[in-house]
Formats: C-alpha cells, sequence, structure tokens
C-alpha cells in the first residue's frame, strides 16, 4: 500500500464562468467541491491504475465534513484524523473564454501541538502496513519543519521508500534525513536551494543526502538527477507539449514513481519516463487527481535527451 | 418581532487580495465565512438597532451547518428549517488595491416540494407572532412564482404590514397580492415590469396593488410612489454619495421600514426618509448586515425633492 501524506489539505471549489470580470458579479452553478491537497490528487491517481492507496490527512470543521464525504463518495481509501482547525478552502475560477484559471489558496490554520502529534502518530501506525511513504504539498503555518524529514525517517526505519514534493526548508531536511526521491518543480527548487539552474539546484539535494531528484519543468517535461556523478542528466519530454489543464500533473508523476517502486522498480530512467508520462496524461484530464488511460501511449512517445 | 423569510440563503466566504490577476494563483487569509442572503441582512439590522427580529430560512448540507454556526455566534434570532438540498454559497473577492469586489453567487439548488411545504408552514406558525413579515432576496430555481404573494397573503389574514424586496414574476404576484411596501432597485424594477422609468415602474406596481413603492436609485438615493395620485413623487438622497460599501444598503433600508412600520409609523415620506438613511449608514460599514451609528445624523442630512 502506498500511503500518501497530506498535512495542509483543502476543500477544493471549481466554479465555471463564462468570462470572469474584476469588479462584475457572476451568477454560477454550485461549486464542484473536491477533497484536495497534492497528496490527495497522488492517493487518487494510484488507486485510478489498480494500486493500494491510502491518503491520511487531518480534518477539522464544517469543511472537514464536507471533505470527508466527497473523499468517502471517491472511494479512495483514506485515514482522517480530526484536528482542532477547519480544513482549508482553495477556490478555482475557470473562465471558459479566456481559458484561464484563478485560484485563492488559503494558506491554512496552524495545527495544535497535539493535532501534529495525532497525524505523526496516525503515520507511524499506517506506515507499518505501508510500502511506500509519500509526502505531498505545503504544511500549514508554523509547521515543525522536519515534518517531511520525519516521514523519510519513518519510512527509512521500515526499510520503505520514501518520496517527498515539497519546497524550501521543508524539502532541504526531507534531502537530508536521504529522501530517495524528491519531486520539486523548478521554481520550488530555486526557492528551496536558491539555484536558478535546476541541475545545480537538483545535485544541491543529492548532496544533502537525497537519493534521486526529479524535477518538473512544466511543458519541456522532467530531468532526473542521482548520486551517480558520473551519469548524464536525463530529460524527458513530449515532442510537442500538451494543452490541458496542468494542475495535478507533477502529483501524477509522484504517483508514478510511487507505483514503479512498490512494484521494484528502481532505475531512475526508468522512474522519470514513468512519472513524465504519467503527468502529461494528467494534463489531458479535466480535474486534478485523474489521469487520461493514453498514459502508456504517451510513455511510448517520450522523447529522451542525455547531457 | 420582525419576521425576515430568505428563501435562497447563501454561505457567504469574503476573501481579501491585494490585486485579483485573472488567471494567477493567489495566496490568502481564511474566508471570513458569514450566514448570507437579503433577508438575514436585515433582520441583522432590526437585530442591530435594539428590535426584535426572527430571521426564516431553510439550511441543509455542510454549508448549512457551517451557516448555522455563525448564525448562532451572531446573536441573531433565528428559525432555520433543515431541507434537501445544500445551503448554496456565495464567493466575495475583494481587491484591495483596485477597489473593487468580484462576486460569485452561486443560483442554488431547487427545494423540492416537501422542502417547499415545510418553509411555508414555518413562516405561517412563526406570523403567528409577528408583527411585520419581510420577504427579501431571490428565489431557488424552479421555486413557486407566488412564494412572496403567499407571504403577503399570510401578512394580510394576520392585520400585518408586508415588505416584500423580490425582482420578476415574484415582485408582480407580491404587488398584485397587495404588499404593503416593495423595495426594488431600479434595475430590478426595470426588469420586473418592462418601464425604464422608475417611476412609470413603481406606478404599475401600486396598479397591480402594492401600497407604497420603494426604488432604490444607488448613489441617486431613494424614490416613493404611493397610490395617492395627488401625492407627489418624493426623492430623498444625500447631497454628496457616500463612499463605501453598497453590498446590504437596500436590506438596512428595508429594515428601517419595518422597524418604522411596527412602530406604528405609516406616513411614506418618513419611511422614505428612514430607509434613505440607515441604507446610507450601510455603505459605512465594510460587512453587510450592519449599519453606521451615524444613521441618525444622515437623516438630518437628507436632500427631499418633491415632483
Amino acid at each position: 500500500m502506498i500511503l500518501t501524506v497530506t498535512p495542509n489539505p483543502a476543500l477544493d471549489l471549481t466554479y465555471h464562468v463564462d468570462a470572469l470580470e474584476i469588479g462584475e458579479t457572476h451568477r454560477v452553478d454550485a461549486a464542484r467541491s473536491r477533497a484536495g491537497g497534492k497528496g490527495l490528487n497522488v492517493a487518487r491517481v494510484v488507486h485510478q491504475t489498480g494500486n493500494a492507496a491510502l491518503a491520511l490527512a487531518p480534518l477539522g470543521g464544517a469543511t472537514g465534513r464536507e471533505f470527508e464525504r466527497e473523499l468517502k463518495a471517491s472511494g479512495v481509501p483514506h485515514a482522517l484524523v480530526p484536528v482542532s482547525i477547519s480544513t482549508r478552502r482553495s477556490v478555482a475560477i475557470v473562465d471558459a473564454l479566456g481559458g484561464e484559471t484563478t485560484i485563492l489558496n488559503e494558506r491554512g490554520e496552524a495545527l495544535a501541538p497535539a493535532d501534529w502529534h495525532t497525524l505523526v502518530d496516525a503515520a507511524a501506525r499506517l506506515a507499518d502496513d505501508a510500502d511506500c511513504i509519500v509526502g505531498s504539498g505545503s504544511l500549514p503555518p508554523d509547521a515543525p519543519a522536519d515534518f517531511y524529514a520525519n516521514l523519510v525517517r519513518l519510512a527509512r526505519d521500515r526499510g520503505l521508500p520514501s518520496i517527498i514534493d515539497a519546497t524550501g526548508p521543508a524539502l532541504l531536511k526531507a534531502a537530508q534525513a536521504g529522501a530517495s526521491v524528491l519531486k520539486p518543480n523548478r521554481l520550488e527548487l530555486a526557492d528551496s536551494t536558491g539555484e536558478s539552474d535546476p541541475v545545480v539546484g537538483a545535485r544541491r539535494l543529492i548532496e544533502f543526502g537525497a537519493g534521486i531528484v526529479l524535477v518538473s519543468l512544466g511543458a519541456d517535461g522532467m530531468i532526473c538527477v542521482t548520486a551517480d556523478a558520473a551519469a548524464p542528466v536525463v530529460r524527458a519530454r513530449l515532442a510537442s507539449p500538451l494543452v490541458g489543464n496542468p494542475t495535478g500533473a507533477g502529483d501524477a508523476g509522484v504517483a508514478a514513481v510511487a507505483v514503479a517502486l512498490v512494484t521494484g522498480e528502481s532505475d531512475p530512467a526508468l522512474l522519470l519516463r514513468h512519472a513524465t508520462a504519467w503527468s502529461a496524461a494528467a494534463v489531458l484530464m479535466p480535474v486534478a487527481g485523474e489521469i487520461s488511460e493514453s498514459y502508456r501511449e504517451l510513455e511510448a512517445q517520450l522523447v529522451i535527451d542525455r547531457f
């Protein structure tokens, strides 16, 4: 089972408007309401592709109840630990004419120390039955910076692979703790390491202790950097980028890596291919947390560069 | 007690951003969440000014629970009848730089016939203890067009005044049922009657059977038209319009009229003065459902025209 841990989940509300106009009042259909957060998206894709997933997240308040109801209806296995704050919201407004999506992401409220204990205890308990541990997404305000590093240690103590998709100090500490795979995007990597060149930034995370670093480059695909200094940096991409919904594409890539690691795959170049193909397959879907059935065909079409 | 009936209430979520940019992701503080809807705003102002209010509304779902919790905390007396649908949301995004507010109003879901019965029964029961009945705001989809007309009849049967703030066929039918006071804004009146001149539109509602029609003209104040064909049309306004938040200004005007009617005031010109002053006092407040304590001073400053 692939355990995904999402410390700062959100109730995702999506609105569709013909044309969003600032300062105007828009009459809209009810929001599509969905249990969101990067680890939730990972678990959804793992589940969709027929693999065992378990999504762990804290939840609270009326938004938390709505979050739980949607997640139950989705069929994705989950473990939700009650906390003292309300689950945050994220509002997406999709503009049909302009094709643009405007997003308001609530930062989330700080978890109480007791809430963190509950979440960490739940992760430790569920890790005993896991084959891989994934930590994804932002941390709530005032979070312990070593939350993801502790997840990595939980995995190492049990001989399990770990994948962390995070940013800032949480990413650096996860590297130092020896995460099996890190998957920042180019911007997060630059913000976290201060290195604008993604290869240089990725090497920094490797020096810190990470096993493999996959850096998503948006329409330019993804690169893979490993501890093997003699090995080339590998980049995978589609010859022509897909047009679609990029939200959750990185999460689908994390799901691909988790599924591959659990089946015993460890070749970095193959992990990169799977991650890039599943990411591309996510772009073809209207909502995050799903991939197109064409992911195998997309993988066969990848252009691979080594440098 | 002033009974306000809000058939299509909303959970109002308000976000503050520095500058709303279409197509961008904005990191925001948690939404201010509030029990909203025009009749709720009326009840809040009635309550704030030390008068007895009772806000009746249907509610359901997780949004309904959040709605109820905020309303309880506000101290405004309420009667919420459980229905089979989820309470709709309304999202307001306040742009600090541009000073503009962008709004997404969910239409709301259709109430089941059994839900309508529950709501109408509750209104009839509570009307027995009311001194005035107010019906405010949009109707949910597929609503009976005579819902507000039936409220007017409930009031008439009990010898009580009624005030309806509605639009379209619901406004026309409320006029035909003999509403004591109707308070559309200029645009709603034009849409409902097909008359672009607010005086002509208001006279149409009087012909249909309404007692008094107050038409809010935004920064141009408010006019009053009555069944007395010999009486002049009266307009009240401030010499220079106030800058502020117009949301809920009309609702504060309705609250002023309800409070005046309950205290035995019936002079249309005085009702107009109160309504205009309370509306202006609402513009000075950051949220709907509140008025500035300066409403008495504002009333003394009104410019009155008769034509």
